[in-house]
């Protein structure tokens, strides 16, 4: 089967076109086209243009809003609660970092809370927004549980992940974006398109034991036993409760949360209120290169800081094109025939399937 | 060799002898003692009393100042940046915290760095001040390397540890607080005092080779591999060197870094500028319900949310008294004899030891 890489830009506007189509303003579909697209250059595949079909589904199912409206409900000095009405999360997590961004310009930190966002695709999208304006970026969501807590042989919580970037020099950060799971569910979808087995410490099938079968997964690993159950338990209280919007309660033992909603906090803390940013700037390569040149184990070439491998993939991606596996090619082809688009690839697909 | 139990307040009385005898303001002594026998009495003993002897070294060695001139430096409405000129943790940690809570009063959060700080113990304390207030709590802090990034053979980042508490009805918190290490560095120290082994996954040896000797530790192996790497290092980002203080840098390839010192962030958001605290609190509660509620694993008796064991060791502990293995006792017996004071426990030494 050959390998199909798709050109970055192709991808982008075939992206942005099929959410206009599934009714989004063009410049939200935009937005999310280039979250998404962003995702596939970092090598991040599980938030990818892989999830660009069943985010049309949630916008037919009415799960997701393609015309929200957009509502700040409160605001101090340092603080914000946006109601997302179900947007397309790219769409107001661009937006709630903006705010975040002009609060920490004068109050030294902007904290922003999103209600009922849909999915956001990769945080440290938007951590880095807050990074590009010399300022530490962090992005977190909940969703309804999908992990199981350690002794639990049932989902309680979601694997949250938490995104943190800072600057260094030029267009560099170090840029952690981790699930609290051991792997993330996306993962799974990728394992599942590739037909790749997953190691028996990711997922836990439908009895609570673990398998090693990607398609029999039900739910996920916390990663460090406790300590990400706790990060992932931790942050629904600092976002799901703190906007009067609890998904795991509700999920366990009440009504059921509703479909597709998320919600999420956003934070940029300005370096200036602090230091001087270009001296942050550079003890950032420094700390960089330090990490870089520790003393190696046997057998490892390379040390990397958070955010450095994706960074690596984004480049060669940019040059040479955005790996699509059949499984996600099957899902591109399924909205550009429902929209009657032109796939963004050449050649016979017959050949590839 | 016979158990011994402490009474806490005698044991806190003690303490804050001692830390009187070394030069420290009656009550700047008070808070130290009160944060250390908090620590002891919620079980995590890695952070209690077992560190007196230690700190009198530090003060003597001029590395801790018992006399610190803590500073403001620098000021936002919502942040904060505080010279602590070597003062003990617990006392510029405690003064930082209640700067975060006023700043949040006004601004919806507070966000206070600390530089130049010494050991603060354990940092839920912090956390848990900003629960009582009707707000989340944040504490976090940074040291010198003792820490492997996955792939090395030697110490990268500090095992930062990260407190988060939000408040239940009445005294009841989701109060998490992990280090970024699979265990902690003082669980060794607990290990060596009880002549115990350690898990392999814990520690490595001065060769950079996994070990189950505690007093062949040299440094610690993080949780979840990359995840615990990557926090720890942003930690460092978010606070040294955020205040001009980049203590990782220094100690790997500068002139290494100040002995004793650390460098912390502390957070305080306001419930109240987001939702009713009162809901938010009921909330908490539900939400600690349904994960207690979940189906189990065959073999667990029982499920906890975050900081939950060690409140029930701390209403077993403050009832029957606080146990003393003999290596505590043995440095609590060290600072007793230099300061001329009794011990806090009765009976023959002799017998124990």
């Amino acid at each position: 089967m050959a390998e199909i890489r798709v050109d970055w830009r192709r991808l982008q506007s075939f992206t942005a076109e099929v959410f206009e189509r599934a009714g989004l303003p063009a410049e939200h579909a935009a937005i999310e086209a280039e979250v998404l697209v962003w995702a596939n250059l970092r090598g991040v595949d599980s938030h990818g243009v892989q999830r660009v079909a069943g985010y049309v589904h949630s916008v037919e199912a009415g799960h997701y809003n393609p015309r929200p409206d957009i509502r700040i409900e409160r605001e101090t000095p340092a603080t914000m609660l946006i109601e997302a009405d179900r947007a397309f999360g790219p769409v107001v997590t661009t937006y709630a970092m903006r705010q975040a961004i002009g609060k920490a310009r004068t109050a030294g930190i902007g904290w922003v809370l999103i209600r009922n966002t849909t999915h956001q695709g990769a945080m440290a999208y938007y951590a880095q927004m807050a990074a590009r304006e010399n300022m530490a970026g962090i992005a977190s969501v909940c969703n309804p549980p999908n992990m199981a807590p350690p002794g639990a042989r049932a989902p309680g919580v979601h694997n949250s992940p938490i995104a943190i970037a800072v600057p260094g020099s030029g267009d560099r950060f170090i840029s952690l974006d981790m699930a609290t799971s051991v792997a993330a569910f996306g993962k799974l979808d990728v394992a599942v398109d590739r037909g790749e087995s997953i190691p028996d410490t990711w997922a836990l099938d439908e009895d609570g034991l673990p398998t090693t079968d990607p398609r029999r997964a039900r739910f996920l690993q916390p990663a460090g036993g406790y300590k990400g159950y706790g990060l992932a338990l931790i942050f629904e209280c600092l976002s799901s409760l703190m906007v009067g919007n609890p998904l795991l309660t509700a999920a366990i033992t009440g009504p059921g949360a509703t479909p597709g909603v998320q919600n999420s906090f956003i934070g940029a803390i300005d370096i200036a209120a602090f230091t001087d940013p270009a001296t942050y700037r550079t003890q950032i390569d420094e700390l960089t290169a330090a990490m870089k040149g520790l003393p190696r184990v046997e057998g490892v070439e390379e040390l990397f800081v958070p955010g450095e491998p994706e960074e690596r993939v984004h480049r060669e991606r940019i040059e040479h094109g955005i790996p699509l596996p059949p499984g996600t090619r099957d899902k591109l082809i399924e909205v550009a025939v429902k929209f009657g688009l032109e796939v963004p690839w050449n050649g016979d697909l017959m050949d590839d399937q």
